[in-house]
Protein backbone atom coordinates (compact mmCIF):
# COMPACT_ATOMS: atom_id res chain seq x y z
CA UNK A 1 0.00 0.00 0.00
CA UNK A 2 1.63 3.42 -0.93
CA UNK A 3 -0.24 5.29 1.83
CA UNK A 4 2.57 6.32 4.33
CA UNK A 5 1.93 5.28 8.17
CA UNK A 6 4.11 5.52 10.92
CA UNK A 7 5.52 2.65 12.63
CA UNK A 8 2.87 2.34 15.66
CA UNK A 9 0.31 2.41 12.33
CA UNK A 10 2.62 -0.40 10.74
CA UNK A 11 3.03 -2.54 13.90
CA UNK A 12 -0.69 -2.47 14.64
CA UNK A 13 -1.63 -3.14 10.61
CA UNK A 14 0.72 -5.80 10.98
CA UNK A 15 -0.79 -7.38 14.09
CA UNK A 16 -4.14 -6.80 12.63
CA UNK A 17 -3.29 -9.21 9.92
CA UNK A 18 -1.66 -11.74 12.08
CA UNK A 19 -0.13 -13.21 9.26
CA UNK A 20 2.73 -12.33 9.64
CA UNK A 21 3.76 -11.87 13.22
CA UNK A 22 2.57 -14.34 15.20
CA UNK A 23 4.58 -14.94 17.76
CA UNK A 24 4.43 -12.96 21.21
CA UNK A 25 6.99 -10.90 22.67
CA UNK A 26 7.98 -12.93 25.22
CA UNK A 27 11.87 -12.47 26.12
CA UNK A 28 15.00 -13.20 24.53
CA UNK A 29 15.45 -14.40 21.21
CA UNK A 30 18.40 -16.66 22.35
CA UNK A 31 18.00 -20.18 23.35
CA UNK A 32 19.87 -20.90 26.81
CA UNK A 33 22.26 -23.07 25.57
CA UNK A 34 24.80 -20.34 23.29
CA UNK A 35 26.97 -22.03 21.15
CA UNK A 36 28.66 -19.39 18.93
CA UNK A 37 30.36 -20.15 15.91
CA UNK A 38 33.01 -18.48 15.28
CA UNK A 39 33.55 -17.45 11.80
CA UNK A 40 37.22 -17.93 9.84
CA UNK A 41 38.18 -14.13 8.45
CA UNK A 42 36.17 -13.76 5.19
CA UNK A 43 38.38 -14.13 1.97
CA UNK A 44 38.45 -10.52 0.36
CA UNK A 45 40.87 -11.12 -2.17
CA UNK A 46 38.94 -13.65 -3.80
CA UNK A 47 36.12 -13.54 -6.47
CA UNK A 48 35.72 -14.00 -10.67
CA UNK A 49 35.59 -10.33 -12.29
CA UNK A 50 31.76 -8.57 -11.69
CA UNK A 51 30.58 -9.14 -15.72
CA UNK A 52 31.51 -12.46 -15.05
CA UNK A 53 29.31 -13.20 -12.07
CA UNK A 54 26.43 -11.19 -13.99
CA UNK A 55 26.58 -13.17 -16.59
CA UNK A 56 26.34 -16.43 -14.66
CA UNK A 57 23.68 -15.10 -12.07
CA UNK A 58 20.64 -17.28 -12.08
CA UNK A 59 18.02 -18.61 -9.34
CA UNK A 60 18.45 -22.51 -8.67
CA UNK A 61 15.98 -24.13 -7.01
CA UNK A 62 17.53 -27.99 -6.92
CA UNK A 63 20.47 -28.68 -3.67
CA UNK A 64 22.83 -31.17 -3.43
CA UNK A 65 23.39 -32.93 -0.33
CA UNK A 66 26.67 -31.35 0.31
CA UNK A 67 27.30 -29.15 3.18
CA UNK A 68 28.56 -25.58 2.91
CA UNK A 69 32.04 -24.94 4.30
CA UNK A 70 32.67 -22.65 6.91
CA UNK A 71 34.81 -20.13 5.38
CA UNK A 72 32.44 -20.50 2.23
CA UNK A 73 29.57 -19.15 4.88
CA UNK A 74 31.91 -16.35 6.14
CA UNK A 75 32.68 -14.98 3.01
CA UNK A 76 28.88 -15.52 1.67
CA UNK A 77 27.62 -13.81 4.96
CA UNK A 78 30.36 -10.92 4.26
CA UNK A 79 29.69 -10.67 0.53
CA UNK A 80 25.67 -10.36 1.29
CA UNK A 81 26.17 -8.09 4.60
CA UNK A 82 29.49 -7.71 6.03
CA UNK A 83 31.70 -4.68 7.15
CA UNK A 84 33.44 -3.30 3.85
CA UNK A 85 34.77 -0.04 5.39
CA UNK A 86 35.53 -0.67 9.44
CA UNK A 87 36.81 2.60 10.23
CA UNK A 88 33.09 3.86 9.87
CA UNK A 89 31.35 0.40 10.24
CA UNK A 90 29.06 0.62 6.95
CA UNK A 91 28.38 -2.33 4.82
CA UNK A 92 28.20 -4.27 1.32
CA UNK A 93 24.58 -3.28 0.89
CA UNK A 94 23.00 -0.33 1.57
CA UNK A 95 20.51 1.27 3.68
CA UNK A 96 18.24 4.20 3.79
CA UNK A 97 19.76 7.07 6.64
CA UNK A 98 22.13 3.77 7.40
CA UNK A 99 20.16 2.41 9.69
CA UNK A 100 21.13 -1.14 9.35
CA UNK A 101 17.92 -2.71 10.11
CA UNK A 102 18.58 -5.98 8.68
CA UNK A 103 19.37 -9.28 10.88
CA UNK A 104 20.38 -12.31 8.68
CA UNK A 105 19.55 -15.40 10.32
CA UNK A 106 21.50 -18.51 9.35
CA UNK A 107 19.43 -21.89 9.15
CA UNK A 108 21.02 -24.90 9.01
CA UNK A 109 20.88 -28.65 10.05
CA UNK A 110 22.79 -28.19 13.39
CA UNK A 111 20.43 -24.80 14.39
CA UNK A 112 19.60 -21.44 13.78
CA UNK A 113 22.17 -18.88 14.33
CA UNK A 114 22.14 -14.96 13.72
CA UNK A 115 25.49 -13.48 12.07
CA UNK A 116 26.73 -10.36 13.88
CA UNK A 117 29.08 -8.92 11.04
CA UNK A 118 31.18 -6.69 13.55
CA UNK A 119 32.65 -9.95 15.81
CA UNK A 120 32.12 -11.71 12.69
CA UNK A 121 30.28 -14.90 14.19
CA UNK A 122 27.05 -16.52 14.63
CA UNK A 123 25.27 -16.17 17.64
CA UNK A 124 22.72 -19.14 18.74
CA UNK A 125 19.12 -18.85 18.46
CA UNK A 126 17.54 -21.83 18.65
CA UNK A 127 18.46 -25.73 18.67
CA UNK A 128 16.52 -26.82 15.99
CA UNK A 129 16.41 -27.38 12.49
CA UNK A 130 13.94 -25.03 11.27
CA UNK A 131 15.05 -25.42 7.64
CA UNK A 132 11.56 -27.21 6.57
CA UNK A 133 9.74 -24.23 8.03
CA UNK A 134 11.77 -21.59 5.99
CA UNK A 135 11.64 -22.68 2.71
CA UNK A 136 12.09 -25.91 1.69
CA UNK A 137 8.95 -27.07 1.66
CA UNK A 138 7.33 -24.87 -1.09
CA UNK A 139 3.53 -25.25 -2.34
CA UNK A 140 5.22 -26.87 -5.62
CA UNK A 141 8.35 -28.42 -4.43
CA UNK A 142 10.87 -29.83 -1.76
CA UNK A 143 13.50 -27.86 -1.58
CA UNK A 144 16.54 -29.42 -0.11
CA UNK A 145 19.52 -26.56 0.74
CA UNK A 146 21.84 -26.91 3.32
CA UNK A 147 21.38 -23.45 4.40
CA UNK A 148 18.66 -21.06 4.44
CA UNK A 149 18.79 -17.28 4.96
CA UNK A 150 16.41 -15.63 6.89
CA UNK A 151 16.25 -12.10 6.38
CA UNK A 152 14.58 -10.17 9.23
CA UNK A 153 13.98 -6.13 9.68
CA UNK A 154 14.28 -4.25 12.59
CA UNK A 155 11.57 -1.85 12.51
CA UNK A 156 12.51 0.12 15.42
CA UNK A 157 15.55 0.77 14.04
CA UNK A 158 13.94 3.06 11.55
CA UNK A 159 14.65 6.66 13.37
CA UNK A 160 12.48 9.10 10.17
CA UNK A 161 9.14 8.85 9.99
CA UNK A 162 6.31 8.46 8.54
CA UNK A 163 7.53 6.05 5.98
CA UNK A 164 7.12 3.29 3.81
CA UNK A 165 8.03 0.71 5.93
CA UNK A 166 7.38 -2.62 3.51
CA UNK A 167 9.08 -0.54 1.03
CA UNK A 168 12.60 0.27 3.04
CA UNK A 169 12.12 -3.46 4.10
CA UNK A 170 12.15 -4.95 1.34
CA UNK A 171 14.35 -2.62 -0.69
CA UNK A 172 17.18 -3.38 2.41
CA UNK A 173 16.57 -7.21 2.06
CA UNK A 174 16.61 -7.11 -1.59
CA UNK A 175 20.53 -5.22 -1.85
CA UNK A 176 21.59 -7.76 0.59
CA UNK A 177 20.26 -10.97 -1.39
CA UNK A 178 21.40 -9.72 -4.54
CA UNK A 179 24.94 -9.42 -3.05
CA UNK A 180 24.45 -13.07 -1.96
CA UNK A 181 23.36 -14.01 -5.66
CA UNK A 182 26.55 -12.80 -7.50
CA UNK A 183 28.38 -13.94 -4.27
CA UNK A 184 27.02 -17.42 -5.58
CA UNK A 185 27.32 -16.92 -8.93
CA UNK A 186 31.46 -16.51 -8.40
CA UNK A 187 31.51 -19.79 -6.45
CA UNK A 188 29.22 -22.08 -8.43
CA UNK A 189 26.73 -21.90 -5.86
CA UNK A 190 22.84 -22.68 -6.38
CA UNK A 191 20.52 -20.30 -5.24
CA UNK A 192 17.02 -18.75 -4.74
CA UNK A 193 15.35 -16.13 -2.82
CA UNK A 194 11.35 -16.78 -2.23
CA UNK A 195 8.65 -14.28 -0.64
CA UNK A 196 6.61 -16.32 0.09
CA UNK A 197 7.31 -19.46 2.94
CA UNK A 198 5.61 -20.09 6.56
CA UNK A 199 6.69 -16.61 7.65
CA UNK A 200 4.12 -17.23 10.70
CA UNK A 201 5.59 -20.40 12.02
CA UNK A 202 9.69 -18.95 10.92
CA UNK A 203 8.49 -15.83 13.40
CA UNK A 204 7.36 -17.71 16.37
CA UNK A 205 10.25 -20.58 16.06
CA UNK A 206 12.77 -17.58 15.95
CA UNK A 207 10.69 -15.71 18.80
CA UNK A 208 10.62 -12.53 17.05
CA UNK A 209 9.32 -9.29 18.73
CA UNK A 210 6.64 -7.59 17.49
CA UNK A 211 9.31 -4.70 15.51
CA UNK A 212 11.15 -8.26 14.42
CA UNK A 213 9.55 -8.19 10.44
CA UNK A 214 10.50 -11.19 8.24
CA UNK A 215 11.07 -10.42 4.28
CA UNK A 216 12.83 -12.91 2.37
CA UNK A 217 14.42 -16.47 2.87
CA UNK A 218 17.36 -16.62 0.23
CA UNK A 219 18.21 -20.80 0.46
CA UNK A 220 22.08 -21.90 -0.60
CA UNK A 221 24.00 -24.86 -1.42
CA UNK A 222 25.98 -26.67 -4.13
CA UNK A 223 24.00 -27.52 -7.29
CA UNK A 224 22.56 -31.02 -7.55
CA UNK A 225 24.44 -33.00 -9.73
CA UNK B 1 1.25 -2.02 5.45
CA UNK B 2 1.66 -5.83 5.37
CA UNK B 3 -2.20 -6.55 4.39
CA UNK B 4 -2.28 -8.23 1.18
CA UNK B 5 -4.08 -6.34 -1.80
CA UNK B 6 -4.94 -7.30 -5.30
CA UNK B 7 -3.81 -5.30 -8.10
CA UNK B 8 -7.45 -3.57 -8.39
CA UNK B 9 -7.20 -2.41 -4.22
CA UNK B 10 -3.93 -1.03 -4.98
CA UNK B 11 -4.63 1.33 -7.79
CA UNK B 12 -7.23 2.45 -6.02
CA UNK B 13 -5.56 2.79 -3.36
CA UNK B 14 -2.81 4.63 -5.17
CA UNK B 15 -4.71 7.22 -7.39
CA UNK B 16 -6.43 7.96 -3.55
CA UNK B 17 -3.33 9.06 -2.01
CA UNK B 18 -2.69 11.35 -5.53
CA UNK B 19 1.30 11.42 -3.77
CA UNK B 20 2.87 8.97 -6.10
CA UNK B 21 0.35 8.45 -9.74
CA UNK B 22 -0.89 12.43 -10.00
CA UNK B 23 -0.21 11.83 -13.94
CA UNK B 24 -3.18 10.54 -15.85
CA UNK B 25 -3.29 7.90 -18.20
CA UNK B 26 -3.21 9.99 -21.57
CA UNK B 27 -1.84 7.83 -24.14
CA UNK B 28 1.50 6.65 -25.07
CA UNK B 29 4.75 7.90 -23.00
CA UNK B 30 6.84 8.37 -25.89
CA UNK B 31 7.64 11.84 -27.24
CA UNK B 32 6.38 12.88 -30.84
CA UNK B 33 10.15 12.79 -32.56
CA UNK B 34 11.76 9.65 -31.33
CA UNK B 35 15.62 9.49 -31.39
CA UNK B 36 16.63 6.03 -29.91
CA UNK B 37 20.16 5.63 -29.30
CA UNK B 38 21.50 2.32 -30.23
CA UNK B 39 23.82 0.99 -27.39
CA UNK B 40 27.01 -0.34 -28.24
CA UNK B 41 27.81 -4.22 -27.04
CA UNK B 42 28.26 -4.29 -23.53
CA UNK B 43 31.73 -5.73 -22.66
CA UNK B 44 31.44 -8.87 -20.59
CA UNK B 45 34.99 -9.73 -20.37
CA UNK B 46 35.49 -6.99 -17.91
CA UNK B 47 35.07 -6.22 -14.18
CA UNK B 48 37.23 -6.52 -11.32
CA UNK B 49 37.12 -9.49 -8.92
CA UNK B 50 33.72 -9.68 -6.79
CA UNK B 51 35.19 -9.13 -3.26
CA UNK B 52 37.17 -6.47 -4.72
CA UNK B 53 33.99 -4.46 -5.70
CA UNK B 54 31.56 -5.22 -2.87
CA UNK B 55 34.87 -3.93 -0.36
CA UNK B 56 34.29 -1.15 -2.89
CA UNK B 57 30.94 -0.52 -2.84
CA UNK B 58 29.66 2.61 -1.33
CA UNK B 59 27.16 5.81 -1.74
CA UNK B 60 28.76 8.84 -2.94
CA UNK B 61 26.81 11.83 -3.31
CA UNK B 62 29.44 14.12 -5.35
CA UNK B 63 29.98 13.84 -8.45
CA UNK B 64 31.95 15.76 -11.40
CA UNK B 65 30.77 17.33 -14.33
CA UNK B 66 32.48 15.06 -17.01
CA UNK B 67 29.68 12.43 -18.24
CA UNK B 68 29.09 8.82 -18.75
CA UNK B 69 30.20 7.50 -22.05
CA UNK B 70 27.82 5.02 -24.15
CA UNK B 71 29.79 2.28 -23.94
CA UNK B 72 30.12 2.70 -19.78
CA UNK B 73 26.16 3.10 -20.16
CA UNK B 74 25.84 0.40 -21.81
CA UNK B 75 27.94 -2.02 -19.63
CA UNK B 76 26.09 -0.10 -16.84
CA UNK B 77 22.45 -0.94 -17.75
CA UNK B 78 23.29 -4.63 -18.62
CA UNK B 79 25.27 -4.82 -15.31
CA UNK B 80 22.12 -3.91 -13.72
CA UNK B 81 19.37 -5.70 -15.42
CA UNK B 82 20.17 -6.88 -18.88
CA UNK B 83 19.41 -10.51 -20.86
CA UNK B 84 22.47 -12.54 -19.15
CA UNK B 85 20.84 -15.52 -20.88
CA UNK B 86 19.44 -14.86 -24.55
CA UNK B 87 18.17 -18.46 -25.31
CA UNK B 88 15.66 -17.60 -22.13
CA UNK B 89 15.47 -13.99 -21.90
CA UNK B 90 16.76 -14.71 -18.33
CA UNK B 91 18.01 -11.50 -16.75
CA UNK B 92 20.84 -9.92 -14.16
CA UNK B 93 18.46 -9.34 -11.63
CA UNK B 94 15.47 -11.76 -10.23
CA UNK B 95 12.17 -10.77 -10.06
CA UNK B 96 9.11 -13.01 -8.15
CA UNK B 97 7.55 -15.47 -10.92
CA UNK B 98 10.07 -13.75 -13.72
CA UNK B 99 7.73 -11.32 -14.85
CA UNK B 100 10.44 -8.78 -15.18
CA UNK B 101 8.49 -5.94 -15.00
CA UNK B 102 10.76 -3.04 -13.82
CA UNK B 103 11.67 -0.39 -16.63
CA UNK B 104 14.72 1.43 -15.97
CA UNK B 105 14.18 4.95 -17.51
CA UNK B 106 17.28 7.10 -18.44
CA UNK B 107 17.91 10.79 -17.71
CA UNK B 108 20.54 12.66 -18.80
CA UNK B 109 21.53 16.55 -20.04
CA UNK B 110 19.68 15.51 -23.33
CA UNK B 111 16.64 14.17 -22.37
CA UNK B 112 15.03 10.93 -21.07
CA UNK B 113 14.90 7.66 -22.31
CA UNK B 114 13.62 4.11 -21.66
CA UNK B 115 16.26 1.07 -21.64
CA UNK B 116 15.14 -2.01 -23.76
CA UNK B 117 17.80 -4.94 -22.92
CA UNK B 118 16.28 -7.10 -25.13
CA UNK B 119 17.03 -4.46 -29.02
CA UNK B 120 19.97 -2.78 -26.30
CA UNK B 121 19.24 0.26 -26.89
CA UNK B 122 17.41 3.48 -25.14
CA UNK B 123 14.16 4.32 -26.89
CA UNK B 124 13.12 7.95 -26.18
CA UNK B 125 10.52 9.14 -24.07
CA UNK B 126 11.25 12.79 -23.33
CA UNK B 127 13.07 15.83 -25.16
CA UNK B 128 13.73 17.34 -21.79
CA UNK B 129 16.24 17.39 -18.85
CA UNK B 130 14.43 16.25 -16.07
CA UNK B 131 17.60 15.36 -13.65
CA UNK B 132 16.58 18.30 -11.45
CA UNK B 133 12.76 16.68 -10.65
CA UNK B 134 14.49 13.05 -10.30
CA UNK B 135 17.24 13.73 -7.54
CA UNK B 136 19.73 16.56 -7.81
CA UNK B 137 17.39 18.22 -5.70
CA UNK B 138 16.89 16.95 -2.63
CA UNK B 139 15.86 18.65 0.91
CA UNK B 140 19.93 18.59 1.90
CA UNK B 141 21.90 19.16 -1.07
CA UNK B 142 21.87 19.53 -4.84
CA UNK B 143 23.56 16.49 -6.66
CA UNK B 144 24.33 17.03 -10.33
CA UNK B 145 25.17 13.49 -11.19
CA UNK B 146 25.00 13.17 -15.24
CA UNK B 147 22.64 10.28 -15.10
CA UNK B 148 19.56 9.38 -13.18
CA UNK B 149 18.22 6.06 -13.37
CA UNK B 150 14.47 5.83 -12.62
CA UNK B 151 13.01 2.62 -11.47
CA UNK B 152 9.60 2.37 -12.76
CA UNK B 153 7.10 -1.26 -11.43
CA UNK B 154 4.72 -1.89 -14.56
CA UNK B 155 2.17 -3.50 -12.10
CA UNK B 156 0.14 -4.62 -14.33
CA UNK B 157 2.54 -7.42 -14.86
CA UNK B 158 2.17 -9.07 -11.91
CA UNK B 159 0.45 -12.34 -12.90
CA UNK B 160 0.17 -13.87 -9.49
CA UNK B 161 -2.34 -12.05 -6.79
CA UNK B 162 -3.49 -10.96 -4.66
CA UNK B 163 0.21 -10.13 -3.72
CA UNK B 164 2.27 -7.57 -2.00
CA UNK B 165 2.77 -5.09 -4.60
CA UNK B 166 5.06 -2.84 -3.07
CA UNK B 167 7.59 -5.57 -1.78
CA UNK B 168 7.81 -6.61 -4.21
CA UNK B 169 8.01 -3.36 -6.69
CA UNK B 170 10.71 -2.48 -3.79
CA UNK B 171 12.35 -5.83 -3.82
CA UNK B 172 12.70 -5.78 -7.53
CA UNK B 173 14.08 -2.51 -8.14
CA UNK B 174 16.74 -3.09 -5.48
CA UNK B 175 18.22 -6.17 -6.76
CA UNK B 176 18.53 -4.11 -9.83
CA UNK B 177 20.47 -1.16 -7.96
CA UNK B 178 22.71 -3.19 -6.31
CA UNK B 179 23.71 -4.81 -9.48
CA UNK B 180 24.30 -1.18 -10.73
CA UNK B 181 26.14 -0.25 -7.13
CA UNK B 182 28.55 -2.31 -8.19
CA UNK B 183 29.57 -1.90 -11.11
CA UNK B 184 30.27 1.45 -9.87
CA UNK B 185 32.43 0.23 -7.34
CA UNK B 186 34.10 -1.68 -10.20
CA UNK B 187 34.67 1.10 -12.45
CA UNK B 188 35.27 3.87 -10.17
CA UNK B 189 31.65 5.43 -10.31
CA UNK B 190 29.71 7.18 -8.15
CA UNK B 191 26.20 6.67 -7.28
CA UNK B 192 23.26 6.59 -4.83
CA UNK B 193 20.09 5.08 -4.62
CA UNK B 194 17.26 7.54 -3.19
CA UNK B 195 13.79 6.73 -2.28
CA UNK B 196 12.78 10.39 -1.21
CA UNK B 197 12.67 12.40 -4.80
CA UNK B 198 9.60 14.67 -6.71
CA UNK B 199 8.03 11.43 -7.25
CA UNK B 200 4.85 13.02 -8.35
CA UNK B 201 6.76 15.54 -11.08
CA UNK B 202 8.59 12.36 -12.55
CA UNK B 203 5.50 10.56 -13.00
CA UNK B 204 3.68 13.87 -14.64
CA UNK B 205 6.90 14.91 -16.50
CA UNK B 206 7.00 10.14 -17.74
CA UNK B 207 3.55 10.34 -18.07
CA UNK B 208 2.95 7.60 -16.24
CA UNK B 209 0.37 5.36 -16.49
CA UNK B 210 -1.63 4.85 -13.38
CA UNK B 211 -0.16 0.96 -13.22
CA UNK B 212 3.14 2.49 -13.46
CA UNK B 213 4.94 2.94 -10.16
CA UNK B 214 8.21 4.59 -9.67
CA UNK B 215 10.32 3.08 -6.92
CA UNK B 216 13.85 4.72 -6.82
CA UNK B 217 16.13 6.99 -8.52
CA UNK B 218 19.91 5.94 -8.46
CA UNK B 219 22.30 8.63 -9.65
CA UNK B 220 25.66 7.83 -11.18
CA UNK B 221 28.38 9.77 -12.18
CA UNK B 222 32.13 10.45 -12.01
CA UNK B 223 33.18 11.61 -7.99
CA UNK B 224 33.90 14.96 -7.13
CA UNK B 225 37.74 15.59 -7.41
Amino acid sequence: MVKEMNRREFVKASAATGALLMAADVGSVFAQELKPIELPKPQLDGGRPLMQCLKDRKTTREYSAQKIPLQVLSNLLWAAYGINRPETGYRTAPSGGNVQNVDIYVAIEEGTYVYDAKANMLAQVLKEDIRNFSGRQTTSRLDDSPLNLIYVVDLSKFTRGPELFVAYAFAHSAFIAQNAYLYCASEGLATVVRISYNKATVAQKLNLKTNQYPTFVQSVGYPKK
